[in-house]
């Protein structure tokens, strides 16, 4: 298996905007253009989108768009982990000599067919995500005896951190009395506690070990993948108080990349909502089962970012296509030592968990520079 | 590279059924199995979606209906080269070694939002296929001297072979002359010019050389690889007498696989429309320029079946995300030697030939026995 490098991203602002998908992957991409020295047209062997829209054949319309001719070009979509199965994809073509260079473009509109289950009959009427994840929520702190305080400090931490991205959807700071004061949805969850639909999009370009020396002096590796479909209804799931896709992908990337929990320096986890944030840092080894929320209130209270340094999906917004990549984009942007005011000190190995639809499917990558 | 084989196939039958996707894919992925010797759930390591439908999830939707819990599942889109852009993807899940078995199933239904380029503003009106066909077909003729009547000859040829496959959309026979006689669409197209889009799926099982032999004494190797788009929009295209991207495939997989266009010995290739075999045969270089419609004419005079046994688009119908795996399939019965009436003696080297869009994008596949 030949080395895969990130070599370079883009991103757009995510917002409320009306704007036609195929806009929205041109920004990104020519974002990523004006981000990467000595990138053509001419070096991309194939153009990946990821998307949940409707509109078809958009590998192509953007390679139109952008003025490549590539050899490979499709859409991926796996609802909210379309980002990161493509990723897994472009690693693919890469890895196995199929492609040098693959641009991924992934983005979603706020009205994302992608939102609601409508497929999970068992779900009954029950289709909107915030369904789950108030069932999750409830489990949780019934099981491990957290709080709704305990879980709107993942809210108000992830908000806060937000703040530093400036292409995040929010850029307020709660506390977490104003996201336990925020609508109640259900009796386990409140407005704060969701991640927000929203228009964006977000782009990366991955590239053979040879390749990489051409675009960047600082290429990020991927040295970690693991994924995992469980099922496709949350039903056949066996316990609400784990993941399973995720301890599964999680187990597989950290022993591909030969790397344990403690060594990561910075972590992009799939912030759906409040409760997935303890969840996936029990069920990937960063926390004790049922003591990530303390964990996730302890980086809260003293200013520690390095879990979702980006504002996660709750402070950033969650456009399905985009968020996979976005995420990506924000663990090779620290591990570059690009990221600012967000930046992690001496950040060296990085981790990407996403998700999709209660969790039955997950996908980990671990990137170091 | 790892070595990646095609070990077995399922396919179902392509009608005007109103049958929800997920059955249709469920239905060739029931059939694979019932076609694989010693093949367990648990040996799939991917589940890939070949589809134009918008149903989100059917990646995890599949793989939960058939009791699988894949690492790898997610959907992928390219039109009407959806099935050969999902196959190219699981060859390089097996290439790079992510993946040892993958299962890709593809389907679309005879109402797909695939079927209308709506995306295509240059078009103005006329977003039908129909109309880049008619186009195609008048500069066909105009410029090589061919008649209706040798168009015609390639739908009659196709209708015939389609006789002789089970699954097929159509089980008449029509001559040139009920080509001629059938509707007309354009002043350049009848009704029977056209394949029809139909509700089917087809799935097949790619895995490495070391896991083939669990499953087949057979393998069928995939030593050929060729893609391209040029564009998004049919108004790019700089000619009308050349399908560009099947050209540059065509070249790029002949060339992987070592091989020129004598010594391959069966063909699937996508006649979307008449006018798009004779282009096609001699854009693959097994006709001169100007000169394949003289030679499918001979085809059908001879009764050689060696283009398109199985009836090619126009005789066995195109359920969209299904035809490139239905046309791969194909050839690796022939070369398996299970294409029964319409088996072509000695077949040892085959090749698929799929596009989308007015040949905006083309896969072109060589398949050895």
């Amino acid at each position: 298996m030949n080395k895969v490098a990130a070599v370079s991203f883009g991103n757009t602002k995510f917002s409320q905007e009306d704007t036609p998908i195929e806009q929205k992957l041109l920004e990104s991409t020519k974002n990523l253009f004006e981000n990467t020295s000595n990138l053509d047209q001419k070096d991309i062997d194939a153009v990946l989108v990821s998307t949940n829209d409707n509109t078809k054949y958009l590998g192509a319309i953007l390679s139109e768009l952008s003025g490549i001719h590539p050899k490979i070009s499709h859409t991926v979509e796996s609802l909210c982990n379309s980002g990161t199965n493509t990723i897994v994809s472009g690693i693919s073509y890469v890895a196995s000599g199929l492609a040098d260079v693959v641009l991924i473009a992934g983005g979603d509109r706020f009205d994302s067919p992608g939102q609601i289950l409508e497929w999970d009959k068992a779900r009954g009427e029950f289709k909107h995500p915030i369904f789950w994840a108030s069932i999750f929520s409830k489990s949780y702190k019934r099981n491990f005896g957290a709080t709704d305080e305990d879980l709107a400090a993942v809210s108000a931490k992830n908000h806060k951190n937000a703040k530093n991205n400036p292409n995040a959807y929010s850029n307020k700071e709660f506390s977490i009395q104003d996201v336990l004061e925020s609508r109640e949805l259900t009796s386990d969850l409140r407005l704060y506690d969701c991640s927000r639909p929203c228009t964006g999009s977000s782009a990366i370009l991955l590239t053979s070990e040879q390749f990489a020396k051409k675009f960047t002096d600082t290429p990020v590796w991927i040295t970690g993948i693991g994924q995992k479909t469980t099922s496709a209804g949350f039903t056949k799931n066996s316990e609400f108080t784990q993941m399973e896709s995720t301890v599964e992908s999680g187990k597989a990337a950290l022993s591909m990349a030969k790397k344990n929990p403690s060594e990561i320096d910075v972590i992009e986890l799939h912030d759906a909502f409040s409760v997935c944030e303890p969840l996936a840092l029990e069920d990937l080894g960063f926390a004790q089962k049922g003591l990530g929320y303390k964990m996730t209130k302890e980086l809260y209270e003293t200013e520690n970012n390095f879990v979702n340094p980006r504002g996660g999906l709750i402070g950033s917004g969650h456009p399905l296509g985009a968020t996979g990549i976005a995420q990506t984009n924000e663990i090779v942007s620290q591990l570059q030592g690009k990221s600012e005011k967000r930046q992690i000190e001496n950040a060296k190995i990085g981790m990407v968990h996403n998700m999709s639809a209660a969790a039955t499917s997950s996908t980990v990558l671990v990137l170091e520079s």
